[in-house]
């Protein structure tokens, strides 16, 4: 069996309750344009071929990277392999730590592009 | 007067002395090869346009943006008018805080595939 996965997205986490600011901040920033996605996040398009996003949150602010799987359960597994921790899993995605401390989360990837430019593992 | 601007890096900061193990993690994690670069840190190639680093830092582990500008005052000037403030200038980059509180560098942007695909700002 394989699966595929990738660096998918950059998102960048902001403890504030004023998204519309911190969306037009990012998007100015980045030269980016804001397209409100949902109530606590707003997509800033891709950069090459990753996505960036801002969201609100609750924990302090920070950057934090998406890899996206075709199969959560075996990416989740491979990352374990290499020293990561299972965090929570949260609706659709897996929160995970890096054994140098980040978290990251495992999304799921579906796209034709997706397919076309991951990597494929054996499990 | 104008300058170009554009997201061009993610740095992958590790509190950690183990430089090899945390490159090697992240280069595995994300699919990419590790590049000793430099005795703090490994180039781990590009994903789209994007250059992704591992680096030990003696701060908390975290992931930061770079954006790299072909006039690093004007960009500098930029970003404090969008409401970033200056932390430091070190070597040949300068340390910016969001207004949502994320640190950043800008750096400097030379390449032909910068000028290519960069923002154009007026100053």
């Amino acid at each position: 069996m394989t699966h595929r996965s990738r660096l998918a997205a950059l998102v960048i986490d902001c403890k504030t309750d004023d998204l519309d600011a911190a969306g037009a901040f990012w998007a100015a920033a980045l030269g980016l344009e804001v397209r409100p996605a949902a109530p606590n996040y707003v997509d800033l398009g891709s950069v090459g071929g990753l996505h960036v996003e801002v969201q609100t949150v609750d924990h302090e602010s920070r950057v934090h990277l998406d890899i996206a799987a075709d199969d959560i359960p075996a990416e989740v597994a491979r990352l374990e392999t290499l020293g990561a921790r299972k965090v929570a899993e949260v609706k659709t995605w897996t929160i995970m730590e890096a054994p140098t401390g980040q978290r990251f989360c495992i999304i799921q990837g579906r796209s034709d592009a997706f397919r076309a430019t991951a990597n494929v593992w054996e499990d």
